[in-house]
């Protein structure tokens, strides 16, 4: 059997991470060819020395200078700054994991698909600012995509028991975050510190405000219009707190299908990496037996309006999912800084995707566009309002 | 397109009645080409006016002569006795609903698979007294095999999700029955009607008292066994009370993957009659905010000593299967009548097959004399007790 040749964006992450331990497990599947990261030299020199890829890229250009003196003559070649990193994505491969956060992930997941290369997607920026021209050119040059976060993941391994003509709607789950039972008026005076608590899940800062306000949820149904083509109307959204039920597709017979597990990563990385095939994870099924309710609500859109937000995004398409993504990144920085509320966090994000005039998308640059235009008012947003900042 | 040759052996059961359901919902996908039923000459009648099948039979010969005068020269060719039944399940069908019970299915759906035809199979006999022969004559004859109870279309659905060969272990769920939470000392005293009383699904006398005691599971456990070609090992058994999960897969990467859906029959007999294709049937998906907590406990062996027997039989095998199936139809009919207790049931069945002296499953003839052995055996067995008989 030839081995699926892999390249890793964002090799030094915890999605790089989890996909290079599917390839230590399974070494008579998996050959590393590219891995890629954005400045941590030290710790990419121990990748490229452990797995001998056939070329290595560092997003910073100083970092990946030192890198080469790092690895020698005798190592892998060395490519530095964001063209570097799009080069080495476009590489032959058999699989591109596009694990990079930011733009820097949006332009070189761009590269992977434009050379046809497939591509297991953790890089949300690509699919929520710029969903319509991933698509158009992964139809193009005939690139698949594979989601690898657990609830796109689990939509599509779960449309794998129908057909996609005879899908109703989708359900995704969403554990509510640290705050599902919390009142309104104490949502105005949550902490940095209390909103960066993941009850289920171990990520990083940014990704667990979003949880804690539910836009991640928001930027999730995004995702999922384009990754499987779908109208909002068909995409619902249930608050479930254990995460056991990772999502769920509903057909037009009346049967559900829903993909469940242990809350890891490994399993839906490895997915994408073996799919249609399935490969030992580490990771065990639940024992049902074992496991408290599950249980199921609706998500309460007063004290969670981003969802609402990214669901009137989607409707509107164009460049609104790009302006909600990016305000939400500057008022959840602010938030972090403890410069403004927590309500304030969709209030911004409210404010700015009303400023702006919605244009259809056409390339890469409008999507850049709007997303500098969509932080610049964000900001100004925040700074106008003195008398709301604070934290508590 | 073609429509569909659909013959229906029990045509008038609840089965036969939905199977109908799906038909009258889609009469450009089906033709019923053959109608059978037991000995209701004006029910099958009706059906044979409304439906014009090619042909219709009653298993009981009087019977089929009554219909016969009904129908006049110009309707359908009529058969009669348990051969005419046969004979009629056996011709050129698409797919063979085989909703008959007891011995009379056995017979037909044998015909049927012999014959090459598909079929859709609910009558658990053929599988659970002589499985081993039915998937035989099925492998000989390419005639596929397609579930149609709630549970085992739940794992025939969730296989689909993936490989055969990537499965860990299958669950099959079970709403536990009415006596669930009842203590063993009070399962002594159960009356035959509190026993008839299901909380989720609306079935016949015995299916309903199989499920109090749980042997309902255990014979669909020993299904499970030959229909997905399972060791016992690979059976796993959860009380779920809602009755939401129909059942689950577990793949060998740690992902789970369920059916659900609100009770009904229907959808699961629309999907054997429709696979792979999914068809609008009048049952919709549930939304998973208005349920409650979805619950999953590990069954206890202890009040419920069926589900281990049949685990015991199934790992045994050979007409060991047959005589657990015949014993317990035998004390669910005495305990029905008022002349055994409820724990009784299990009792008889463990002594009828502790006195058995397994062979190995050669033919039909072989299974109809275990089955007579078993009958007799725990007749027996329920006539020598007189000090313990009474149901309360």
């Amino acid at each position: 059997m030839n081995r699926k040749r892999i390249t890793i964006l964002g090799a030094t992450g915890s999605i790089g991470k989890s996909a290079l331990d599917i390839v230590a497990r399974h070494p008579e599947r998996y050959r590393v060819v590219g891995l890629a990261a954005g400045r941590d030299d030290a710790a990419l020199a121990e990748l490229a020395l452990r797995f001998a890829p056939e070329q290595v890229a560092l997003g910073d250009a100083a970092a990946a200078e030192r890198l080469a003196r790092r690895l020698g003559n005798k190592g892998p070649r060395v490519l530095g700054g964001a063209a570097g990193v799009s080069v080495l994505a476009a590489a032959p491969a058999d699989l591109v994991i596009c694990g990079i956060v930011g733009a820097a992930g949006l332009m070189s997941t761009f590269a992977a698909v434009e050379a046809g290369n497939a591509i297991a997607l953790a890089n949300k920026e690509s699919m929520v600012s710029a969903g319509a021209l991933l698509v158009a050119a992964a139809q193009a040059s005939g690139a698949r995509i594979f989601p690898i976060d657990s609830e796109h993941s689990a939509i599509f391994q779960c449309l794998e028991a129908g057909r996609r003509e005879d899908l109703d709607h989708i359900v995704l789950t969403a554990s509510g975050g640290p705050f599902r039972a919390t009142p309104l008026e104490a949502l105005r005076h949550v902490t940095p510190e209390q909103a960066a608590r993941h009850p289920n899940w171990d990520m990083g800062a940014k990704v667990t405000v979003d949880s804690a306000t539910m836009m991640n949820k928001g930027l999730e149904v995004i995702e999922a219009r384009w990754l499987f083509d779908l109208t909002p109307e068909r995409i619902r959204v249930r608050v479930h707190p254990q995460s056991i039920v990772h999502s769920m597709v509903a057909f037009r017979d009346g049967s559900v299908i829903a993909q469940m597990g242990t809350p890891d990563m490994r399993p839906p990385i490895a997915y994408a990496m073996s799919y249609p095939e399935r490969l030992p994870t580490g990771v065990a099924a639940p024992d049902f037996a074992k496991l408290g309710p599950l249980t199921f609500e609706e998500p309460d859109t007063t004290r969670f309006p981003c969802l609402e937000l990214a669901f009137a995004a989607t409707r509107a398409c164009g460049t609104l999912p790009c302006v909600l993504n990016a305000a939400n990144e500057v008022a959840v920085a602010a938030f972090l800084a403890g410069r403004i509320g927590f309500m304030q966090i969709p209030e911004t994000v409210a404010r700015t995707m009303a400023a702006h005039t919605v244009r259809p998308l056409t390339d890469l640059a409008g999507v850049l566009e709007a997303d500098a235009w969509a932080r610049a008012h964000a900001a100004r947003l925040i700074g106008e309002q003195p008398a709301r900042m604070g934290a508590g």
